[in-house]
C-alpha cells in the first residue's frame, strides 16, 4: 500500500514515516509539506531519522496523492479539508487524526467522503476507542439523577487547544450513552461563582505541563462512590500505529466514513 | 419486609440497622449478636443510634429468624455458614456480603441455596458491580500477548485480610473475560529477585493506611498506553444500601444463589 | 474555653456543634443562624443530633459574643465580615473558614484583627497545611523554565465557586516557592484556542460531581517526569477537628492575624 | 570529559552512549560490555543509533578505564562491584544506577570509593530526588500514631526485582523522617490473613505491566485524610541525563562516596 504523509516535517509526521519503514506492506510514496516549509526538497526520510528514502518533501498533494492508495493525515482543518477534497478526487483512502474541526470542517469531510474513505478520529489507540465502548456504557447504567460526569484531560505544554479531540471524543460517547446532545450539556469553563453542578450536565477540565503526551480520565460520581475510567499514551508511536492500522483496514473498503470502532472491530459492542 | 441483622453491634451492622429505619418498606426483625458479646439485650436502634426501636439483640438466631422474611449478613464465614444452615431451614432470604470465604464455606452456602434465596456478593455497591462488568469486556477485547493485567486495592488500617473480596471479584471479571482460571493465573505476591512478568498473569497488590473505605484499580498495561478502572468508595452506608436493595430484590424470587449483578440487572450486558 | 458556632443550623455548623460535645475543654456558648432562618429558638444539641443541650439557636450574635471566648464560623464572606467585627470588639478568639473573601473583605478581617485573635485558613487540615509547605519548596526547587505547575480540585456537587478556597491557598503556596504573584500569574480558564502554555504559569482546573468531599492536586510537569502532590479529605470532621484546635490554639494568644501554619507549628518550615 | 559507558548494549547503555554524543564538553572514551555479547567488536555509535563513532565495544574495562575520567554503570550488582573496584584503581568517577545491591555489594562499593569518586543512587532524576526530600519531611511532621505510610511502584513487565531501587530509596526517605531503621518497619508482602496493619511500619506494593518507565507514589493515609506524594517517569533518557550531570558534577571532587542529593544540591535542605 503505496502511503503520502502531509505534514510530514511535524512531529506526528516524522514519526509516521519511521514507522511506515519499518512496516511490511506499506511504503512511503510521497511527503508533503506547506509552501514556504524549510523541509522542502529535502529527503522524508533523512527528516525522520530513518535513513535515506529517496522521497523529497513537495508542496504539491495533488501530483502526490495521483498514484498513491492513501494519504496520513495529522495536521490542521483547514488543511485537512483540502486534503480531503483532493483524496476525493484520486479515490483513495484519508486517515484523518487532525482535531479542532468545526461543523464546518465536518461537513466538507462528509462530502469527501462520498468517493474517500475516510477513518477520522479524535484518537487511533486501541485503549482509548475500548474506553469509549466502556463510557458509553457506563453512561447509560449510571442515571443522571444519581451519577455526575467529568472529563479531565493533560496533554504537554505546546498543545495549543482545549478540551483535547480525544477529551471530546470521550464526553460524545458520554453524552451517546446518556441520549443526549454534547455540546447543549457541556460545561467547558468553571471560574468564580458557578452555582451548584447543574444536573445531567458534563463537565470538562484541562491540565496543561510538561511534555504529557495524553491523558485522560472520564468520572461517574455519586453519593459516596465514584467510578473512574482512564487512559493514558507514553509513546507518540501509538497514534502512527493506529492511524496505520486504519489506513490498511480502509483499503479496498468501499467509500464512506468510518471510525476507529470500525477499523478495530469494536462497534458490534452494544 | 422483616429483616434480621447479624453481627448488629458492629460497624456494618449499626450502619444496617440505621438504614433499615429510614427506609420504607422495611422494617428491623430482630439484631443478633454472637454469645457474650456486651450488646446483649440492649436496644437495637440505641446501639445504632437510631432512636429506641423495642428490639433487644438477642444471641438465638434461630428464633430471630423464625418469622423473618430476610436476613443481612457482614460477618465472618464461620458465622456466615451457621447462619445459611438456619435460614435455608426458615426458607428466607439471606443476603451475604461477608468476605474471606473458602470453598468449604461456599459449598455450604450453594447447599443452603437450595431452600434459601441467597445474594452473596464481595460488594453490594452499583459502581463496584458496573465496573466488573466493563472490567470482563476490557479483558476480553485486550489480549494476554500485548496486555497485562493488574489489581490494586487500598483499605483502611483494621482490615486484616489481602487482597479484599472486591478485589477477587474484580480479578474474576478480568479472568472471566481471558476465560482463564483466576486462581492459576494470580499473581499476589512480589517480593525480591521475581523475574519478568508473566504473560497472561493477573497481579495483586494491597495497600493498607488510615480510613480508607475501599480504593479498587484495575489496570491494563500495554506498550505506550495504559487503560484504567477504578472505584472509589467513600461512605459505608454504600455497601448498606446495596444490601437492603438486594433483600427486596430477593423478596419472593425463587430459592437460588444470586449475585449483586442480577440485583443490578446488569447481567443481561454480554 | 467557650465557643459560639455561627451557621449553626449548616452542614459545618451541625458538625463542629457535634464535635464541640464529644471535646473535653470547651463548650458550647451560644449557635447563631441567621434571621428567618427555621432553626431559630431551636436546641441547637437537638438540631446537630447530639441530644439536648439547652442552648437556643438565635439570630442576636452580639449577645452571642459577649461572654463567649471565641467564635468558629464556617458562613460566608458577607457574614465573616460582620462576624469579625463584632469578634474585635469583644476581643475573642475567631477562627475563619469562610472561602470566596475578595480583598475587600480581607481589609475588614485585617482590621478585626488588630483586637480580635484571628485564625483564617481555606483548609483546616494538617494534611493541606503541610502539603502547601511541601509545595512551596518544590516550586522553588523546580525551576519555571523547565517545570510547569498546576492545581486541580474536585468537590462535590453542591458546591458554588470554582476554584476551591484550598485550591487557592496551594496555588499560592506554589506562587510563594516561586516568588511570583499569584493572580498576575494565574490561568484559570482553558478553552478553544488556548496557544501553547505560558512560562511560569499557574493552572487551574475544577471538576465537580458526587459526594466528593476535597480532593486537591498539584503537578509539576516536566520534560519526561511529573511531581504530584495530593491531598484527599473523605470526612467533614476533619476540618471541624482543625478549627477547635486552632480555637484552643489562639485562646491567650495576642491579638493578630494567624494561619494554620502557625497553629499547627509548620512556620517554621523554610 | 571523557567517560566509559558499561553495560553498552543494554537499553540504558545506548540511552547513554546518544546523550553523550549530543552533550558538550563530554566524549565516550570506550564501551564495555560482558565477554561473549554479540556487541563485542561493533561501533558503539553504531549500535546506539548516534552515527558513527570510531569506539568499538570491548570486553577489557581495565584498559577502557586506564585514561578516562569517569564510567557510567546501569549494569548488575556483580559487575558494579567489579567496575567499582576498577574506577577505584584508577580514581576516575564512578557513577551508579544499578540497583538490587545487598549490604556486601554496598560494602564493596563503600571500600571503592576510598579512592573513586562514586555517586550511587537508587534513581538520577531530579523529580525523585526532590521528592525523598519531601518525603522525608512529611514523614517527620505526620506522627506514626496517625499516619500510615505506604510505598506503591509499577514497572514494566520486564523488570525482574521488587521493589524497585527508587521505591527502596523513597521508603528510605520516609523511615530517615521517622528517625527508624527501614528493614525492620517494612511490609514487603500481603496475602491472606494479614491481621490489622501495624502501628508504624511502612508498606510496600508493586505492579508490573506494559511499557511503564517508572511510576512512584508515596501515601501518608489518617483518619479522614491522605497525604499523595508521586513521580511518574515517562522517558528512560532521563535517568541517563540525571547520571551525566552527576559524572560532570563529581569530575574534581575528592574521593568518597556521594548522592544525587549532592549533585542537585538538595542536602541543605532539611
Amino acid at each position: 500500500m503505496k502511503l503520502v504523509v502531509v505534514g510530514a516535517a511535524g512531529r506526528m509526521g516524522r514519526t509516521l514515516i519511521n514507522l511506515i519503514c519499518q512496516t511490511d506492506g506499506v511504503v512511503l510514496h510521497a511527503a508533503v509539506e506547506r509552501p514556504g516549509s524549510p523541509a522542502l526538497g529535502r529527503d522524508a526520510g533523512e527528516l525522520a531519522g530513518a535513513g535515506t528514502l529517496g522521497v523529497a518533501v513537495t508542496d504539491d498533494p495533488l501530483s502526490a496523492f495521483l498514484h498513491a492508495d492513501g494519504v496520513i493525515d495529522f495536521t490542521s482543518p483547514a488543511s485537512t479539508v483540502e486534503f480531503a477534497a483532493l483524496a476525493a478526487q484520486a479515490r483513495i483512502v484519508h486517515i484523518i487524526g487532525t482535531t479542532g474541526c468545526l461543523p464546518e470542517h465536518e461537513d466538507k469531510i462528509d462530502a469527501a467522503a462520498r468517493h474517500a474513505r475516510v477513518v477520522k478520529s479524535g484518537n487511533m489507540s486501541l485503549g482509548v476507542n475500548l474506553l469509549s465502548v466502556l463510557i458509553k456504557q457506563a453512561a447509560k447504567a449510571l442515571g443522571a439523577s444519581d451519577w455526575d460526569i467529568e472529563v479531565l484531560e493533560m496533554h504537554h505544554k505546546h498543545k495549543v487547544d482545549a478540551p483535547s479531540g480525544t477529551a471530546l471524543l470521550l464526553g460524545q460517547a458520554a453524552a451517546d450513552g446518556r441520549g443526549i446532545d454534547l455540546t447543549s450539556h457541556s460545561v467547558r469553563v468553571r471560574d468564580g461563582h458557578t452555582g451548584p453542578r447543574e444536573e445531567g450536565s458534563i463537565g470538562f477540565a484541562t491540565l496543561r505541563g510538561g511534555s504529557v503526551i495524553g491523558e485522560h480520565t472520564v468520572l461517574f460520581a455519586s453519593e459516596g462512590e465514584t467510578v473512574t475510567l482512564s487512559h493514558s499514551a507514553t509513546d507518540r508511536s501509538l497514534f502512527a500505529r493506529g492511524a496505520l492500522r486504519a489506513a490498511v483496514w480502509a483499503f479496498g473498503k468501499k467509500p464512506g466514513r468510518y471510525t476507529m470502532l470500525d477499523v478495530l472491530g469494536l462497534n458490534s459492542t452494544p
